[in-house]
């Protein structure tokens, strides 16, 4: 017996090496991400637009931070995330889900502390309550409609008399009252999306859907200065960005298995995994048991309508190597499946105690599930903790 | 326009009522997780069981007190659980994950704090690191064996010569060592059961399974008392608990619309709920857009493969009574969209601020996507914010 394996240590407040870390644990592989930062950084940078990262895949004001500086442009999901960068020193705020009037006094108490929250809305409702919000509250508050330019989710067809409509209910003028800032959209049709051929024509759309709802306002007077667009794969693979004014993405800083099922990354780019433990073995199943379920992995299926069905993740050695074609087939709260992808009876019984490192088919919901990121950068060494938050 | 929606107040701390609360957020309806627990312990009362609650569903003291006070026997999926109860005077904790040798300073860690834990493997390798870091830090800790009766995920058939191998591995007295304390089983596979008949068939299967692992242990020579076996569906449908000495259930707290789907509970039994906000439309197609996603939901899709899918959850009015057919149709990180089941032409347009609760297809991921129980009881006031935990 390996003394190694009965005579274990309690892990150390701060770890040196993954070997020592109790599973299962949310490794971030910074060398990864900043790689992929670079990449997007250096694609968007000939088209002159700013970028406006999405922190909601991370929730870290320690990822947030290399991506840019706080003080430069962010969307959140939540007003929880905006308040949590808003403490850490970014206050060009995007909160990208569509306003309601029970959330603006939550909005107000932001403005007063220094954000400059950027609001969002697809219906005149929505507007008029916003407006006579900010009105009575001497508020200053910009505010962008969004543009359904794919019939994902919400918005606006660039095209839609109610667009104008909307534009006439935000009576503020810059800096006063809720004024219209210009335009928004989302083109998350795009993660169904096949080719690099595919995603270029929906980059187009989406951006050339934004800039005529943009265009459209300017016409009836409105400023509308701004046009957002963006997602991960259409950020990725624009040809233009005429008329745009700013991207947004989130995933692109971390990639996962859906993002490689289309075609934006390797798998050698996906920079967070689940380092998990071998439990156990069924032996006449081919299956390897460990200790992440879906509680660790998420029950995110991304994967399962792509040509290539990951299951719950895909399996690499502790280096974060692939192990050749072993996935994570099936999931409980606390027990992963992991077996070969298609012939069981090829799985290798490696033995209980064996690290194994997990891909996720979704970054955003995978790190959602843990407390803090393990920063490792290739070694295994691990440089740091860095904490991310959740909730509302 | 309606003032009550254009002035909110900013949420108080203690908010009275669910009209009050920003959204999404999880209710959880006492009065019926009371009738619940009441339920299942009325049910076993007859059969001279102890009842081990499996605290991974809750993972909230506040819960687990309603069920039994702290001193009773709870069930954990992490070593985190097992220190979080410790801390609020649960001791009788059996770690339901099969252990490996890197966890045992761990393990050693909460028994030094005064635990009982008792642990569970179901392989030799792991029996034997246990035994030797047991016997080399002069550590007493039971060890149950994991019995496969339904090839649902981990565990020795009770035929299987490798159990005795494993007893022969745990070379403990009781209180000294690690010692054999008997057998657990988990009949997982009564989730995908379709009748009261199949759950009852399959509840003695787990009873005569684990009964049988047991008496072969005995039969060897060691004592071997405890039978566990357990699993929401069983426990309600077992006619026999004959040899067993104590059942496991988790989700029995809550219940949702999995346990509805296989018969063991109606839909207004489910004590879980998320309160969200319709915040748009999609009229051409039916879609209410409201401000619960998958990450206030979960993933979980656990209904898909049942006689009624219910999307990614039931849709209830803020009384929690069910809006007809309507269900949570598809979820992006914070949007949710909301249709008819079968026809979204017959989706009632709700106005924006429109509050409606979710029912969640598993309680056990819906609620661990929250950092707090929003605790009523019936009427829609608001009794308590209960915390809750995560990670590992």
């Amino acid at each position: 017996m390996n003394a190694d394996l009965v005579m274990p240590t309690r892990q150390a407040r701060n770890p040196m090496t993954l070997h020592e870390l109790e599973t299962p644990v949310l490794v971030l592989d910074r060398t990864k991400m900043e790689r992929n930062i670079a990449r997007l950084r250096d694609r968007l940078a000939p088209f002159g637009v700013a970028l406006r990262p999405h922190v909601k895949t991370n929730k870290s004001a320690d990822v947030t931070a290399r991506i840019g500086a706080p003080g430069t442009p962010i969307t959140v999901s939540t007003l929880k995330e905006a308040g949590h960068f808003l403490e850490h020193g970014w206050t060009d705020i995007l909160y990208a889900v569509g306003i309601v009037p029970s959330k603006l006094p939550h909005v107000e108490e932001l403005v007063r502390r220094g954000a400059r929250m950027t609001l969002l809305l697809d219906n005149v409702e929505a507007a008029a309550a916003v407006a006579a919000y900010c009105r009575e509250r001497a508020l200053g508050v910009p505010v962008l409609i969004e543009i359904d330019t794919d019939g994902h989710r919400s918005g606006v067809k660039p095209e839609d008399p109610v667009l104008l409509e909307i534009g006439a209910a935000l009576d503020g003028k810059e800096g006063q009252g809720a004024w219209l800032a210009g335009v928004l959209t989302h083109a998350g049709d795009s993660y169904n999306c096949r080719s690099a051929a595919a995603i270029e024509a929906l980059a187009e759309q989406e951006r050339a859907g934004a800039v005529r709802a943009a265009q459209r306002l300017r016409a009836a007077g409105h400023a509308a200065p701004v046009v957002s667009v963006g997602s991960t794969p259409t950020a990725h693979y624009a040809r233009s960005l005429d008329g745009v004014t700013e991207v947004r993405a989130g995933v692109f800083v971390f990639f996962d298995l859906v993002m490689n099922g289309i075609g934006v990354c390797e798998t050698s780019d996906i920079a967070l995994s689940v380092l998990c433990t071998v439990i156990g073995h069924q032996r006449e199943k081919g299956w390897l048991i460990t200790d992440a379920g879906w509680m660790a992995m998420s029950r995110d299926r991304g994967t399962a309508k792509q040509p290539v069905d990951q299951g719950y993740g895909l399996v690499c050695d502790l280096d974060g190597k692939p192990l050749a074609d072993l996935v994570m087939v099936d999931a409980n709260q606390e027990h992963g499946i992991v077996s070969h992808r298609t012939d069981p009876v090829a799985t290798p019984m490696l033995p209980v105690g064996t690290l194994l490192r997990i891909l996720p088919n979704h970054a955003c919901a995978t790190a959602a599930q843990h407390g803090a990121y393990t920063v490792v950068a290739g070694s295994g060494v691990v440089e740091a903790q860095w904490p991310r938050f959740s909730g509302w």
